[in-house]
């Protein structure tokens, strides 16, 4: 069994290319014998956003803290503490921070991810 | 794509037999096109617990708010909001709220889970 507050584990830059002022926290993962689905914190800084992509994994989110938004395709979606989000394989998707303190979303994604080439998921190291 | 606050997804008593005080809500299920694993939100009453039991899924915990543990065996782990938990497969595992307020965590399951006996997964109905 695991038992760790996320403030214990270590945050990383997001580097993926249209990320910006993202950090990330991989709180369980395949190195914790996860088989399945991980977890991993991001943390959104005011004005910033995650990069305006698809790929082929879904991912199941919900918000901690703060106020966003969530686009799909073209349509907005507010966000705020205890919204929760199914974002379907090959949805166009960005979250955004609209908000004048940091926004926190836990974000889960299944693993193995069939693509070795999708940077969402191996930017972060637990994919 | 789904995007609904928590509070707008009914919640349903736990009747699964060793839980006290206990509700649900499946924030995202197999209905919502979730192929890989499900997010259920628990609401655990003070004095309240979940079944001491063990099961051939893993769990992957969130805590939201509230004070609690997480037991191990025989060997009990404090939580409060920002505590994440993994139980590993075959873990004998138990809930506890030992504050004065409710506790709520996310408890994200794979599915599908491979024994339809499994009444941690089916109790929720979205196993």
């Amino acid at each position: 069994m695991k038992v760790a507050h996320y403030e214990k584990i270590e945050a990383a830059g997001v580097e993926f290319e249209g990320a910006v002022g993202c950090r990330m926290r991989c709180l369980i993962d395949q190195a914790d014998g996860a088989a399945h689905f991980s977890m991993r914190l991001f943390e959104v800084a005011s004005g910033g956003h995650t990069p305006k992509h698809r790929h082929a994994h879904e991912h199941e989110v919900f918000v901690l803290e703060g106020i966003g938004s969530v686009l799909e395709d073209d349509r907005e979606h507010p966000l705020r503490a205890g919204t929760c989000v199914f974002v379907p394989s090959d949805q166009l998707h960005q979250f955004r921070n609209t908000g004048v303190g940091p926004l926190k979303f836990l974000c889960m994604i299944p693993h193995p991810v069939s693509d070795p080439g999708d940077q969402c998921a191996t930017t972060c190291g637990c994919g």
